[in-house]
């Protein structure tokens, strides 16, 4: 059984169980507090030394890092990841604009306000971050004016990652009224088989 | 012929032309100039809504942005990217590395201090990215203690992404010094087959 180091509230690590869910795969949660330094353990860095969650380890004991990398090795073979050379790229490409555009910008300043309480401590960044953020929200909306989602007609693990932290993009204040594109396939995703929320 | 937006000195865009390079691959490149706006205008965003190079540009006209996928799509079925699931997907996790902990720390701070000439109108930025930068150094250098290569002894594309910003880090006042194992890998990589060097 696999098993993986997470928390709760972090939609890097939220991306994963929502796909092992949707895949009905079996995992035992391993629940590693980011904010109290339990990844930055001896234990933890010996098992990533990157320091970061999900981090997935495999029945044999081998590890996986990178939340977007960990969707496509679970991914393989479903149909949450196409085949064929171009849609698969497309998705790799999204999933790489999340974790440069979008994850830093958003899922920080989600962090700061939501998780940590701290937006006054963090005012500055969160103020730089915020029009980066909307950019990234913009690009999203018109690329969602001609397609139901990110890759096509199919639900695939792009719209997984970039689900994770555009659906609690308000608790970074980010006000997604302006993006009527973006609510609308934040429901379709939701309406997918198998969907679960994330925890807190 | 694939066409490639790109700009010389850019790694993110260096990446892609090693690959083609190694990979025999025509291509023709279409000069772009970040600084000037050239990846802001009408004509570019019609292209890549994101705004950003490298971009490829297809035989039929279709479209892949995002370097770490452009190399994926176009290493698929060479020695460059394993089609086996788990050293596959370690390719992948240290692509979604370069881009999350290693480029927006030492490429950005190379860009305002060697590209744009401007470290004074940056100073702040690039003291906070310093330790980050090197942070993802350290984690380089602890893997490749017992790794010839990033993903076990054979070079791949996992090489390729690190290697354009980590060989010219010191642009961005990055020392190797304390990396040994570093700048070990930084050697074989460069005397692989068919490599080239960055422009500029």
């Amino acid at each position: 059984m696999y098993r993986l180091y997470e928390m709760g509230d972090s939609g890097n690590c939220y991306k994963v169980r929502l796909l092992l869910h949707q895949l009905d795969l079996a995992y035992k949660r391993v629940p590693t507090d980011i904010f109290s330094g339990e990844t930055r353990t001896k234990e933890f860095l010996a098992l990533n030394p990157n320091g970061r969650v999900p981090l997935l380890v495999l029945n044999d004991g081998r590890t996986l890092a990178e939340s977007n990398a960990i969707l496509c090795y679970l991914a393989r073979g479903s149909n949450y990841l196409p085949v064929e050379s171009y849609p698969h790229a497309l998705v790799l490409q999204w999933l790489f604009f999340e974790q440069y555009s979008h994850e830093p910008f958003i899922a920080t300043n989600r962090a700061w306000i939501h998780l940590l309480g701290d937006a006054d401590g963090h005012a500055a960044q969160i103020e730089a971050n915020h029009p980066r953020g909307l950019a990234a929200l913009a690009v999203m909306e018109q690329h969602l004016k001609t397609s139901k989602f990110f890759v096509g007609d199919d639900y695939s693990i792009a719209d997984i990652a970039l689900y994770a932290y555009t659906h609690v993009a308000h608790q970074g204040n980010y006000d997604l009224g302006n993006f009527p594109n973006v609510r609308g396939w934040l429901n379709r995703v939701s309406e997918q088989s198998r969907h679960i929320a994330i925890d807190g």
